[in-house]
C-alpha cells in the first residue's frame, strides 16, 4: 500500500523520467504523467551508467527536485538507491525504493532495505534467472519488509535490435511461484520508444500488476537513454489504450466480452 | 491466401498435436480444434529430435493420418518438411509447409521451398537475431515465393523455468522491418501448459496476426512434448479469449474502448 | 582414419580458406598450409550465407578446384555438405565431410551421412548445449558411421566483441561424456585473426585433438569472413608453435617439464 | 605490486577456500596452497548466496581467521568486499580486495574502492560485456586507484553442463584494450574440480598474468560450493604442471621451444 494505491489490487502504472535533468524538466515530466493519470512518479538521482565519464545524475539535488515534482502533482515517488549510505536521504524523498538490476544481488543493501520500513521495487537483474530473482525479495522478506513489488525490465540475450530482451512470461512464472505483485518496464525492456506500447499492451494482457514507463518532454535532448523516453503526448495515448485493455481484462466474462477469468493472476 | 483464410488479414489460430500419433489421436484433435474456432490445423511426423532413440514420429504414415484429418474437418494442414526430398510427398498433406526452428538456415531446403508453389511457414531459429530470420525469408521471397508466414516460437537464453524465453517484442520488430505477417507459438515458446493463455493474450495485444497452439487429446501420455500441449478443454476456453482479444484489439476507438491505431498492426 | 592421418592419436591440423573463390587463391592456400605442417585441407564450396545477396561460393566448379588442390598438396580434403542431395560429388572431392553449425541438427543430412562411408566431421551448433551435440553425433553413430570429429566453433552469447564465445570447456566435457576425438575452430570461435593464436595454443593445452584454422592469401581482399583468415605467414608461425606446445603436452613428466598425464586427453 | 609479488609482471597463483569455515580449515588450506607453491591466499567471510536461507559466511569472525592464516603462512590476503560500510574491518585484513561478479557494477562500492589504498582484485559480471568490465574498471582507475586486477570468472550462457562459460577470449581481448593484468577463476568459469587443470593450463597458453584457484581440505563437506574446489593434493599437482607451463611459455624461443613472443602477452 502506497498512500492510496494498493499494488497487486490496483493496476498502477509509475511513469517520469529516467534523470532528473532539472526542475523545469522533471516538473514538466510530472505534470505530464499525472494528467494523463499516471499513479506514481520515478525519476532517477543517482544512475548506474557503463562509464565513469557519462553524466552521473544530479545526486542530492535531484532528490531534493523530485521531491519537490511529486508535491507539486500528488504523487507518490519512487527512486532508485543505489548505496546503503544514502538511505536516510533517499527515504527523506522516496515513497518507493527502487532497487536497479545492476544491484539485484546486491545482498548488503538488501539487508539494509529489509529494514528501512518503505516498500522496495525489485528489478529483475539483467541475468538473473526467475529463481534468483525471487530469492532476491527473500532476503527482503525474511528480513522484515513485507512488501515488495516486482519489475521485470529485460533480460540479456544475443538478440542486439533490442536492448534487451523484454520476458513477459515471467509474469506467468511469478504467478506459479510466489504472491508476490509484478510491473513491466517496457522502456529498458526494449530501449525503443516505438516498442513501449505495444510491450505494455501485452502485459497488461499477460496479467501484469502495473507498468514502468520513462517519459521526457524532450527526448532527444534527454542526458541519458533517450531512445527508449516517450514524449508527453505519445505517454497519453498509451495510458488511455492501457487503462481500455485494464479494463477489459478485468471486465466480468460475457458482459463485456473478458477473457475468462483463470487467464487473470 | 490459405484457402479462405487471408494471413495477416484474418487472425489466424493454428492448433493441434505436436506430433501425429494415431488415427484415434489425430481426428480427436482435429475435431476438437475445429469445434474450437481453429482455422488451420497442425501435427508433425518428422519429429527432429535431440536423440536418435526418442520417437522420431510417424513419417509417411502419418502425413496420410494428417491429410484424412484435414479432410474430415475442412481444415487446411500445416506440417514440417525437413528434407528437400520429402517436398512431393508432404505436398501431398499440406497446404502450408512449416520451416521448423533447427532448419531456419538450412538453406538447400528454403531454396527448394522458393519454388515449391506453397505458403511456408517460417519459424525463428532459437538462436536467431530478428535480422538472421529475415534473411532466411529473403531466401524464399528472392527465390520466387511471396508467400512467407513469420512465426516466433521463443529464443534460447539463460533462464531454464521455461524451455525458451518467448520474445513477444519480435511482433514489434517485424512490424518495422517488414511486411510478412507473423504468428507467436506459446506452446514452444514457453513449454508450460499453465503459460499458453496469458501468452496468448499477450501476443494478440502486442499485435501478432496469429497463434499456433499445440493441443493433444491426453497431453500426459503424449509421445512428445506433452508439457506443453493443452487439452481440448482448456483450448476451448483459450480460443474463446482470444476470440474476444482479437475483437477488443480490432474495435474502433471509442466504441469498445479498443486502443488506438497505432497501437495495432 | 583419413590416410595416414588418425585422429584423437596423431594431433591434427586442418587449414585452408574459408572459401574457395578461384584456383589461384586455392593452391596458394593448400600450398602454404602443406608447407606450413597442416595435415588435411579445408575449404568451402557451398557456403551458408545470412542472406541470399551475399557470395554463395563457387559450388561445383569450386569442388573441382578444391580436389585439384589437395591433389597437388597430397593433402586431405575436409569439405563441408549442406544438402543430402550432393552427397555424390561432394564424396567426388571430400576425404571428410563436414556438418556445419547450422546444419548440427539437420537430421535427415545426419541420417544420410551415417551410410556415407566417410569420416565426418560435426561442427557444434552456435545455440547447442553439449548434450544436444552428442546426441547429434549420435546420429551418425547409432546410424552406422563410427568415424565421428567433433569440432567446437564458439557458441552465441551476449558478448559482441568476439563472433561467438570459444567454449574451451567442452574438450574436457566431451572426454568426460565420449570417446570421440574433439578439435577446435579459433576462427569462426573468435572472428578475429588476433585471436587465433593464443586460443590455439589455449586449446591444445586444454587438450584437444586437433586444431582446424582458416588461412587465406589475402585476408582483407577475402570474399568472406576476411577478420578472421590468417595470412599464410602468421599461420606459419602459429604452426610452429602448435608444434612445440604439443611436443611439451606430449613430453614425459620430468624430462622436459610437460604436465602430468592426468591432464592430458 | 603486492608485497614481493608484481602481479602482471610474475604469474601468480591465488588459492584458497571458496569460503572461511573454521581456523581448523583454514589453516589446513592455507598451509596446503603456500606449500605448493601458491602466492596469495584466497578466503570467503561475506558470501554473496541466491537465498537467505543459505550459510552467509562468517563475516567478522572469519575475517580474524583468515588474516591468521595469511600470518602463519607468510602470504598476501586476497578477500572479498561487498559492502561500502565494511571498508575499515575488510582492510585490516586484506592485501588485496575483491570485487565479486554480482557486484561489478555496484558503482558506489567501485568508487569507495579508488580511494581505498588497496589493489583491486575486479571480477567480470557473469553478464557482462568486456566493455562494461572496461568501463567498471575505469571507476577505479580514474576515481584514483591504478592498482587494478582483472579477473574472469565464466559468463551466463545457455549451456548447463558448465557452471558458468570460461570465456577465455577475453585474456586476448583485455591486452588489445587495455594494459590491465587478468587472471582466471576456472574454479567458478566451471563449477566442476574435474575442469579445472585443463582450463588453468589452457588459461597459461592464454598469456594469462594468472590463476585464482579454490581448495578445499574435504571438499564434499565444504559450506559452500563444494563440487568446484580442489584437494590439497589435486591443487599440489595442477601447481607443478601450471609452473612447467608458464616456464614453457616464458622459454626463449627455439630454446626449449617455447612459443614465439607474439603469442605471449
Amino acid at each position: 500500500m502506497v498512500r492510496d494505491v494498493t499494488v497487486g489490487r490496483d493496476f498502477v502504472v509509475i511513469a517520469g523520467p529516467c534523470a532528473v535533468e532539472s526542475e523545469e524538466q522533471a516538473f514538466a515530466a510530472a505534470r505530464a504523467v499525472r494528467d494523463a493519470g499516471a499513479r506514481m512518479l520515478r525519476g532517477g538521482e543517482f544512475k548506474p551508467r557503463t562509464s565513469p565519464h557519462c553524466f552521473q545524475g544530479l545526486e542530492e539535488e535531484g532528490l531534493a527536485i523530485l521531491r519537490e515534482a511529486g508535491r507539486l502533482t500528488g504523487l507518490p515517488v519512487v527512486t532508485e538507491i543505489m548505496d546503503t549510505r544514502h538511505l536516510e536521504i533517499v527515504c527523506e524523498c522516496a515513497d518507493v525504493l527502487q532497487v536497479g538490476s545492476r544491484n539485484m544481488q546486491n545482498f548488503a543493501l538488501l539487508k539494509e532495505l529489509a529494514q528501512a520500513g518503505r516498500p522496495v521495487l525489485l528489478k529483475r537483474g539483467m541475468n538473473a534467472t526467475i529463481e534468483e530473482w525471487l530469492g532476491a525479495a527473500d532476503y527482503l522478506l525474511t528480513g522484515g519488509n513485507p512488501d515488495v513489488i516486482l519489475c521485470e525490465r529485460g533480460i540479456r540475450t544475443f538478440e542486439t535490435y533490442t536492448r534487451n530482451t523484454l520476458d513477459l512470461s515471467a509474469i506467468a512464472a511469478v504467478r506459479e511461484l510466489s504472491d508476490l505483485p509484478i510491473i513491466i518496464d517496457p522502456s529498458h525492456g526494449t530501449g525503443r520508444a516505438s516498442m513501449v506500447a505495444p510491450m505494455s499492451l501485452a502485459a497488461v494482457a499477460a496479467g501484469a500488476d502495473g507498468l514502468m514507463i520513462e517519459v521526457h518532454p524532450d527526448p532527444p535532448n534527454a542526458l541519458c537513454d533517450g531512445d527508449q523516453q516517450l514524449t508527453p503526448a505519445a505517454f497519453t495515448d498509451l495510458a488511455s489504450d492501457v487503462h481500455a485493455m485494464v479494463g477489459f481484462m478485468r471486465a466480468p466474462q460475457g458482459a463485456s466480452g473478458g477473457p475468462t477469468p483463470t487467464t487473470r493472476s
